[in-house]
């Protein structure tokens, strides 16, 4: 008689994204005239780039002909989009990454999901909080969480480290020590994030503490500021106990198009055992590569042209966090984030919880936006707007909050 | 201090693939003007076929205008690709399967791979021996095989499922009992199958014994003869007991362009566990969907016009395994599969062991195919030789092994 994986019974029913949606269903349907404006979820808005588009359709045409056509892809990533990886996003910063330790994947939500699986059951992971639902949903499934402590919404055997306005979204090491700490930076969902000499406490607090860092640097595109690493790689140590996962989703809109990568230094090792050597297995035996027409898109967004291109998307979605997050401050809300990071992180007036003022902005605003309680304890209170929206939904959204 | 899944320590360190590649790539350095056909991995020659490859350009263009962009795909998969497999691959044939009980993913591969994590730790597996490799390595890193015993090829924790010319590639149901089985029919790579009666053997083996059934039916596009199911859903009580794989790689050439899916019937419980809610749950944590215009090209798969291409590209490539198997056949060779498969599976001549015919091809007729040993302990003394070179190779490939 089989048995099931106990732990996806753990996992409480409800998903945060379902619930906003049902909610919204429900206000449609019984308001059926109502112009809503979503600034709910991160997906982007803005088309493919006309470089990147120009990639794929040759891509396209290259399949349709024998003698151009291909076949099975490696399964790491096809060497064109490894090397401009390694010397544009690494090499060129000064960080020594080579094309052989970066591993092409569809997307840094399955990476960051499937990473767990490296490692053994009993190691402690410590997560920001609030956070990226994955990190902590994957983790219950490789049963690395303990039990659900419903009161708290918190897991037993989690190490949380709260970020907050109190502590300026800069979390402080842990009590607890634990084996694997996830950082998402520029952060989802609070849009902050932390200096180089912020990153560094914690490669050394690492290396020190012989944990391992998982470091998702998916809105590294969106840092405006000079003092704000690109990649974890920019720290000292770090290729030593650090593994990156980045994406195309924000910086070149590829949430429907799916393609990411993650970096695992060849430096990187658990007493003998290579973290490179065993995501090269996991790839090898679990994934079959990228598409070839969508590793080509992802080498034209290195291209002169599309970079060029991309930058505009990204300011463009830039000059909709600032238009949000200078509207929402002279509304007298406090507002944080914005500046680094597509997301808009506000406190919620009059001590409304986040699920308060989601529905209030919903009814009284047509406004979706994600409450903030949704992505851990230390959210509640908190709620999050995307600058992914076209520039009127911006700037509509703002004049309906402020009226 | 962080730890490793230490399963990934007891693979053996080497791949039946790589090792090909080694002693091809020293044969090539050796012999650089020689003329090598290969006829040894599963990988498709053929290009995409024209109406596919409109729905590309179609799609992609869609991709780059803000009026049809598409962000996020569902991550279960499009409706529209998900109601036309459910009608015409299931509904047509007389299974009941509904759109909301299949999964589009990146392909089998992927689906293969990552199944196993619905179950717990103590399932025991079942394979046929030979068996592709990804079903036993995955189960491994997950911690149900046992140990690897070097001298019999074979880990002690799983039941094996002999398929050779004694039994008519047809395994016997086995002395203990398997929580989980893994069949794939047609079969990779011994080119055999089942007919629908001895597959109902298996579904109530499976219903009476409370074991799960994942059945890969990547090959289904080939089957020729009227008796062989095309589905395991032909079988009564399927639904109760097994979960089926899809590729479009091998019936419309998409090995480099990436998509596949699974079944999951709702009523398939464990318990009162629903197996369809857990990989729904899976695909929503760690998965974010198959790309928007890869869908499109799998729609296409089923559109009037695709589906006339790809009947001709399978058309051409069962001439090919025609070619191989006649040939073969009239100079001698024991030769299996290849009527419902695009694989041939041969007795190797003279006693050889399956790596001495592997290195007498290579070297005295400049042909690559590959080790039946590789596939398994009941693989020794075979080979594997597939149809999807181009026929032009296939029929020169012949004439070597001929003179």
């Amino acid at each position: 008689m089989y048995t099931i994986n106990e732990n996806y019974n753990k996992l409480p029913g409800s998903y945060l994204f379902s619930d906003i949606a049902k909610r919204v269903a429900a206000y449609k349907e019984a308001n059926p005239k109502a112009d809503i404006i979503r600034l709910g979820i991160g997906d982007v808005t803005q088309p493919i780039a006309p470089t990147i588009i120009k990639a794929l359709h040759n891509a396209v045409d290259e399949m349709g002909n024998s003698e151009t056509f291909h076949g099975y892809a490696p399964d790491l990533g096809y060497a064109f989009l490894r090397e401009a990886i390694a010397q544009k996003d690494y090499k060129n910063r000064g960080a020594n990454i080579d094309a052989d330790e970066i591993f092409i994947s569809d997307g840094a939500k399955s990476d960051s999901g499937n990473i767990q699986e490296l490692f053994g059951p009993d190691n402690i992971i410590a997560v920001t909080d609030p956070v990226y639902p994955v990190y902590v949903d994957s983790n219950v499934m490789g049963g690395r969480c303990g039990t659900y402590l419903k009161d708290e919404q918190k897991w037993s055997d989690i190490v949380y480290l709260p970020c907050t306005a109190e502590n300026g979204f800069v979390p402080a090491l842990p009590d607890k020590t634990p084996d694997i700490i996830y950082l998402c930076l520029p952060n989802n969902p609070t849009g902050t994030t932390l200096t180089k000499d912020e990153l560094q406490v914690w490669v050394d607090y690492a290396n020190k503490n012989g944990a391992l860092i998982i470091y998702d640097a998916a809105y590294e595109a969106y840092i405006s500021e000079a003092d704000v690493p690109h990649s974890i790689y920019e720290c000292e140590g770090a290729y030593e106990c650090a593994i990156e996962i980045r994406s195309f989703s924000k910086n070149a809109g590829f949430t429907g198009v799916r393609l990411g990568f993650t970096v695992v230094p060849k430096a990187l090792k658990c007493g003998d055992t290579s973290l490179n050597a065993m995501w090269a297995r996991r790839h090898g035996t679990k994934f079959n590569g990228a598409p070839y027409i969508i590793q080509r898109a992802g080498e034209a967004v290195y291209s002169d042209d599309g970079q060029k291109e991309i930058k505009e998307q990204i300011a463009y979605y830039m000059k909709n966090a600032s238009v949000i997050r200078e509207g929402l401050s002279s509304a007298g809300y406090e507002v944080y984030g914005g500046i680094n990071a597509p997301y808009i992180w506000l406190k919620t007036p009059d001590g409304m919880t986040s699920w308060e003022f989601f529905d209030y902005l919903l009814n009284e605003k047509n406004i979706v936006g994600t409450p903030g309680s949704g992505f851990g304890p230390s959210g509640e209170g908190y709620f999050r707007l995307t600058a992914f929206g076209t520039f009127e939904n911006s700037v509509r959204a703002v004049e309906r909050i402020k009226s």
